[in-house]
């Protein structure tokens, strides 16, 4: 089981901008956040129309006291902050636990 | 990189009822869709907050083709058709490419 706190951002005003400023600035800023097992990003689309999300990023502890320690941190101070300088679709966070429940003979 | 078809679930009415038919029958059904490499599943929490989502599953495919050919699958329309017997606070479904950014000396 890991836990993760879920950054879901909405469609900006101008993607490239948007793009620019999160690989060059926010992924190195996010990437110092203690504790992290991971952090995935990438873009969203739509299942037969348009899609909520621009993006979606997944920081993953290992334990929620793990991540409770990295939320309290001065580096995720220093990301939260930075959210605003290139969300410009507004950002959706939300704490999720996520366990394999893959029932791996579920097709023979 | 793997590409997610993310599926977040709202509050439902009854969150016990939810549970039960998930795990015991949403579960082993959406296990047998073909193609994938992983099946998360985990409850939401909120910051600061409460959480937009009561849940959120996470169907990871090696590739968008196995996603197309996952998602064309009769067994994802019987995944698919046993949504609305368990999500009565709705479902935000759309697709997530994933690849992992985190700078390994970023915190250096």
């Amino acid at each position: 089981m890991t836990t993760r706190v879920m950054v879901c951002y909405g469609q900006p005003d101008d993607p490239a901008a948007f793009d620019k400023h999160y690989e060059s600035v926010h992924i190195p800023l996010a990437s110092k956040i203690p504790g992290l097992l991971d952090y995935t990003w990438g873009k969203c689309s739509g299942m037969g129309g348009d899609s909520p999300y621009y993006g979606v990023a997944q920081l993953e502890f290992e334990s929620p006291e793990a991540m409770a320690a990295g939320l309290g941190s001065p580096e995720m101070e220093a990301a939260g902050a930075d959210v605003p300088n290139f969300a410009s679709g507004g950002a959706t966070l939300f704490i999720a636990e996520q366990t394999s429940v893959l029932v791996r003979d579920g097709g023979s």
